[in-house]
């Protein structure tokens, strides 16, 4: 279900542009408008989750497919090989900003910030 | 099926000890000997696949697995409001050290490093 307020339920919908790299009837990826390494894509339930908190066994199949298209996407951006980083933030101490549930894929260039 | 040389093959199949939090049929759970974070998880398939690339739509199962498993661990660590991040590193690049796919759980402070 969208939430009318949601700047990521209006790109899955197609009611915001994006430079979208993958969709399909569960998830939506597109370019991150503001990127943090020279591949830069934002992998998105297209029902309106709010973070892995909404992740609960109800979900498998959308969580399944958040990360089998992984090996797809990789491999289409030419850096399944050379090496990416996932990222999900949730909630104040994972800085998220957007509260709509979305997954970072990170790459093209060997990760500079340690994590924590 | 198990690498005879894998650390982490080794701990999912009780070999070496670990600080064990979670474990089912598919993944395994357990504390990071070097926590960057206050709270430093890592979530493991218990078969032995080497990164995300391998996470094939076969994998289905395992890989929804981890990530619907998230929320009870969030919340047993008393984690899931205060929020966390997850980073699954791959390849080269991704600065990945240990050869059988990982997903950590970083909570316990608001994460202090810039992703990318």
């Amino acid at each position: 279900m969208a939430n009318q307020d949601c700047v990521f339920c209006k790109i899955v919908a197609g009611e915001l542009p994006s430079n979208q790299v993958y969709q399909d009837d569960l998830v939506t990826a597109f370019r991150d408008n503001h990127p943090l390494a020279p591949t830069h894509i934002l992998i998105v339930p297209n029902e309106h989750l709010i973070n892995a908190n909404d992740l609960n066994r109800d979900h498998a199949d959308v969580a399944a497919r958040m990360l089998t298209i992984i090996p797809e996407i990789a491999k289409k951006e030419g850096v399944a090989e050379s090496g990416y980083r996932l990222i999900m933030n949730a909630g104040p101490d994972g800085n998220q900003v957007v509260m709509h549930m979305h997954m970072h894929l990170l790459a093209g260039h060997r990760m500079r910030h340690p994590m924590g």
